[in-house]
């Protein structure tokens, strides 16, 4: 409440000086319509700087990746410039022409103002402001977009968020050349474009603008940006705090199941709020951080260049800068996002919206030495004071290894909400999600995870259903699998019970519930441990699950254990599928393939699976072992003979070829009451097509076997195939690190202290 | 003739001096039992030679890629060392314990005498010896490999083939450290190992080495090797030209259906004449050519060193260095050779073969500069005298682009049994198939093609049906698929007629015929083309395709036009499949998904393939369009209303998982004698999931027409979107590069010279 005080204030005096600055500009324009246009507020102001304009020019030429950037920005424009300007009439979803061109010409814009500032030649300034008055002579009679998918439809797109996503862009190109433009011609753009524009995705779109969405994220900073240039209180504090006296319906809901607006929050500052755990992870997932993350820092920027008094940066103990280091750690070693809940495979951190994150994070934040390698791969910067402060970072060679290291981060306003856990150890990359909904774009998949080896899936989760920006593929949208399989439980590596999602995969109950820490580990380089529980998912059923990522010398790679505890007042089927990559090498059960492939069921995702092998386990132990990318792999998995074995192969019910064609191993286990799934994934060996040798391509472990499991612990015992064996013990309640544990397994006393037991 | 004659004038000249050579050696073991026998021939001589030792030694340290090459060699080896010699008895196929070792231990001792020569050091030639020593003890009560599969057992190994191998490494190792045993030694190790080895490999299994076939090249060379180290003329003799006097049954074949001595030939000599074509282009495809290349060009060496006067590398108007050359265009743009037949994917210029080939061919041929740009990417070379020679080239920066241009290379010894036409136009590589059957590894695909573009499939061809050296898949031998599947024409991108495959997939026919080229033209840059005819797959039908590659101004990339004419005595059904890599984009045609997935037959390959849609085609021209690797690319075939399309996903039948799950779409047209399949493949455009933006993601194709079809002509006629309209015109009969052509079409007359017609 304190901040919030101390924006009013400043506000207040803010306030008193634009009056003053008004009466200003109207003088001016009297006597002077050209680049000398008086100002209190110097342009450009919102990006650049008029000291970092200085700067960059008195640099130009000895900063190479600035310098190469400005190189390819120039070439990019002037081939733009030479096609000449395109505004068509808005007509078509993502993907289509006049879509693609409205998104190129907002990019094209911003870059061109850029130049004009940078270079101080005329012709970028002149293309700009042609092309905003084009836009000025058609927006004014603009109607609503023809197409009407949207919950909130755009006047130059299909929906508000693409409007939103231009003005952002525009806003700093309209900065660029502010002192260029004569005030006529200010006036002109800024009455019948720049204005009608922001309020149409504003107050005109309440249910698009009015939330806490990354939507809302995008439609904030445009309201604020523009607000920022135009010296505009009014906007600037409907981007900060949402439209005045304004209450929405809190129970109705948005396209994806999302509440519009159930607790009344809004704004900017609510956007940071409300989504950004303390730690920085954002609710939604990587994702789509990386595309809420652009408004948020682009904005914040803004903000911190025009109002520095509002301490953009620090708000929320700076989670801003925080978020991006989060970020940074949730990509894979390619630099690829774990496409945790809507995902789409292969968006990376050489986005451009990561070169923006990277580069202020670098500038704003603690000048960290790491960001600058990741500045280095990305190979270009911003055009603007913090992409200089990187090029230059990197000219006089302080880069160093951006080093990701295992790391829990919690989810929740206030980082109570469960959260992610990432094990790491050499290669080998655990993502382990224990995190609230997520939001609309949630899955539901209380405890699952996916595994890595160097960026390459080991299990993989499947991201979403869709193509984002291929017109063909439902006009670049959600496809309807997305929700009839990448959301469900089944489609994802944790326990389906009953053939039913979590939470029956009703948001409105999912979004009421999250898992629970029970313990996070990481201070043995050699043994690391996240183990959280789940109460909500299935009334009445509790799940416990505690997974390691363990190097032991009696491996070649470090491994990953796997244990599931579930705890039920009744019984269930429980369906626990691991969604392998590869090719199928060797099995130890026997199994039957159908000749005919038939769907698992006909709901909940089961409608998408093919079954194409069944079999009942036949040994205490069930192994897989297969082959990709020149890897073996084995699941060793603890089973009885009861358990149900399946080999399955997503694509049923699939008319469109929506989805990938991948496989799972699924253990069925049924009339269960109370069980626990133990297994073990080794990464194993090699295998080379052109030495064509294989390597180690044998599974190391001759028995998993549980040998303690009550409500305290549990400990499982793994038996190399030299016959040495380890204990593993976790403790399921009290896990406080100073706790001492004692416990007699076997005749034999463990005494430790700590959440868990490893020799 | 008059070479063969040549050689016998030569060896019995030769013979005279081995007799003086002989009493020497005697006489010199009673006073000199060290490194300094005197001895007419020197040691090393194989493949390093006393000059090139020099040489070497007194390059080293300045020479990178060799140094660098030596260094690895050095770790590795005397890692090997230090973990003690291993010689087990043999129990293990391919994969197992003791065949890896054994593999392993050939490799280590040829290396370990290179090491010996180049360093000077005798802890390399002493490890030699003792490992030798261990095989000698061993060997001289060695019974059969105790595996039993193999039509020909070996000792070490379960087959004779892998002992081959052994002994054509295992001579070199022997050749290098000669000089460093006493003549007890030597005579210890010839007389209870390396002669009762080459006589096991090549008296006791005559099945195995007196044919012309791969393994026997691999026999032929062990003995012709350890032949040349141990100046015995007869096993040289036995090398050259088989095992005098042995005539085999004629009719025998052996584990993959293949003759075992069809016609008596026999010897490295004859299995030079055979399998290779005057071309270059090895019968069996490049997989097995990279396989084959090493005992021939390694025993080549050793003959061009110690028996000079053979002029080995002249044979056949040098063949064998054409061959490496042919052998380097058959693969695509990343160095991965082509997959025809039997070939496994990934196998490429960088196998330790293709080391060896490109070193010879440099260092014996003509100094080519573009080897030396494949050597520089091999990042490795001989340690020998083409070794030196290739690293002096880098070092001097001599070398230049090996350019890969479009190639027609004949098949057949005589270069008369059809060929492989490989059409490259800037991204795209078009390999179109019209060989002979390519011996026993050879598949049912007449005129089949597979398209590339940068090294990435567009079209596959399935390759074979095997993990090679993956014990846990059948041994890491050929599965049951490779010949239910792979080797089936329904399996590969040309026509099925009646769900049977070309020569009803009996090798003992397809083996009597080839396709014959109708036409190859790659003289003009925009327009390549490959021309070829068959009509003994399925008699009374005859089947010419006729395949472009076409660099047209209206289209972004080099398109591939296919024209595929049918003329058969009877109405019949035609497949057609696309065997298409990627996800579905588009297709202008409704179609029915089934629930159940059904197997499209029950033999010939078709008990494989899933059916996943059903359509009857809608219009004159059928499109699908797939996204692979960030490439878009469409499929635009001529149809007509009766034509069925099938979308198909291999699968079915397949209960160890050994087949991939990919998929086709399949045209088949019903009832019908003579036809005419027509399609374009065109690449478009890209997707980047970082940027999230498709470009170009549709057809340029508006409509594709079959203007005029006689026996002379085809005419097709394409049109872009923006309705510019062009014709190719193919000549089915006159097609010799002078013929002039005269023809109208739709009241215009065409008038063109050469085989084709394209404006």
């Amino acid at each position: 409440m304190t901040i919030i005080k101390n924006f009013i204030i400043k506000f207040a005096l803010v306030a008193i000086v634009f009056t003053a600055f008004s009466c200003k500009k109207e003088n001016a324009a009297v006597t002077d319509t050209s680049n000398e246009t008086a100002s209190l507020q110097e342009h450009p102001s919102l990006i650049l700087t008029a000291q970092g304009v200085k700067d960059i020019r008195a640099q130009l030429g000895s900063i190479p990746v600035f310098d190469n950037t400005l190189k390819a920005v120039q070439e990019e424009i002037d081939a733009e410039i030479a096609l000449g300007i395109d505004t068509p009439i808005p007509v078509d979803y993502s993907g289509g022409y006049t879509h693609v061109r409205h998104k190129r010409n907002m990019v094209v814009l911003q870059k061109a103002g850029v130049l004009y500032q940078i270079l101080d030649d005329d012709k970028y300034a002149k293309y700009v402001k042609d092309m905003l008055m084009q836009y000025e002579e058609m927006y004014k009679t603009l109607p609503l977009h023809p197409k009407t998918r949207s919950y909130a439809r755009g006047k130059l797109f299909w929906q508000c968020l693409n409007d939103s996503n231009w003005l952002v862009y525009v806003s700093q190109a309209y900065d660029c050349v502010y002192n260029y433009l004569s005030e006529d011609e200010r006036n002109k753009l800024e009455t019948n474009l720049f204005k009608p524009f922001a309020d149409h995705i504003s107050i005109d779109s309440p249910q698009f603008y009015q939330r806490v969405h990354n939507h809302s994220t995008w439609g904030n900073a445009a309201v604020g940006m523009i607000g920022l240039v135009m010296d505009d209180q009014e906007l600037i504090d409907r981007a900060l705090y949402g439209i005045k006296d304004l209450k929405l319906d809190t129970k109705e809901k948005d396209d994806d199941g999302g509440f519009l607006n159930k607790d009344g929050k809004a704004g900017f500052l609510a956007n940071i709020e409300e989504p950004f755990s303390p730690d920085g992870y954002y609710n939604e997932g990587p994702y789509y951080q990386r595309y809420a993350m652009y408004p948020f820092l682009i904005f914040a920027e803004g903000l911190h260049n025009v109002k520095p008094e509002l301490k953009i940066f620090e708000y929320k103990d700076g989670v801003l800068l925080k978020s991006i280091n989060a970020l940074l750690n949730l990509s894979d070693a390619d630099g690829d996002f774990f496409p945790l809940n809507d995902g789409q495979k292969g968006m990376s951190y050489y986005n451009d919206a990561l070169v923006t994150a990277v580069d202020i994070s670098y500038h704003f934040g603690t000048q960290d030495p790491g960001l600058l390698s990741i500045a280095k791969e990305q190979n270009k910067v911003l055009l603007d004071d913090s992409g200089l402060a990187v090029a230059l970072g990197i000219k006089n060679g302080n880069e160093k290894p951006f080093n990701k290291k295992s790391i829990n981060l919690s989810d929740g306003p206030e980082g109570t909400q469960g959260g992610v856990a990432i094990l790491r150890n050499k290669d080998i990359e655990l993502v382990f999600k224990y995190a609230a909904q997520g939001s609309s774009h949630g899955h539901y998949d209380k405890l699952s995870y996916s595994l890595y080896e160097k960026g390459e899936e080991i299990l993989q989760d499947y991201g979403l259903a869709r193509f984002v920006n291929i017109e063909q593929k439902g006009g670049g949208n959600y496809l309807k699998e997305n929700k009839t399989w990448a959301k469900q439980t089944i489609a994802h590596n944790t326990v389906t019970q009953n053939e039913t999602s979590h939470f029956n995969a009703k948001y409105d109950i999912g979004s009421q519930h999250h898992s629970v820490l029970n313990y996070f580990s990481s201070e043995n380089d050699k043994v690391q441990v996240a183990s959280a529980r789940e109460n909500n998912a299935y009334p009445g059923t509790e799940m416990l699950r505690t997974m390691a990522i363990i190097k032991d010398e009696d491996f070649e790679k470090p491994y990953m254990l796997d244990i599931m505890k579930v705890t039920s007042n009744k019984s269930n089927q429980y369906d626990f599928p691991y969604y392998f990559i590869g090719q199928v090498v060797q099995k130890n059960f026997d199994y039957h393939t159908p000749k005919t492939l038939n769907p698992l069921g006909n709901k909940n995702g089961y409608q998408h699976l093919f079954v194409e092998g069944t079999a009942k386990a036949s040994s205490d132990n069930s192994k897989l072992s297969w082959l990709n990318k020149g890897k073996f792999y084995t699941l060793t998995s603890v089973t009885n003979t009861n358990d149900e074995l399946l080999f399955t192969r997503i694509g049923a019910n699939d008319p469109e070829f929506n989805l990938r064609r991948e496989a799972a191993l699924m253990l069925r286990r049924k009339n269960t009451k109370n069980t626990l799934f133990v297994s073990v994934i080794e990464g194993h060996g090699s295998y080379s097509p052109v030495s064509e040798s294989a390597v180690n391509s044998n599974s190391s472990i001759k028995e998993l076997k549980v040998v303690l499991d009550t409500e305290a612990y549990t400990a499982v015992q793994i038996t190399n195939i030299n016959g040495n064996t380890k204990l593993f013990i976790t403790a399921n309640t009290n896990t406080s690190k100073g706790e001492k544990h004692n416990l007699k397994i076997n005749d034999k006393n463990y005494e430790w202290s700590g959440s868990y037991y490893f020799e």
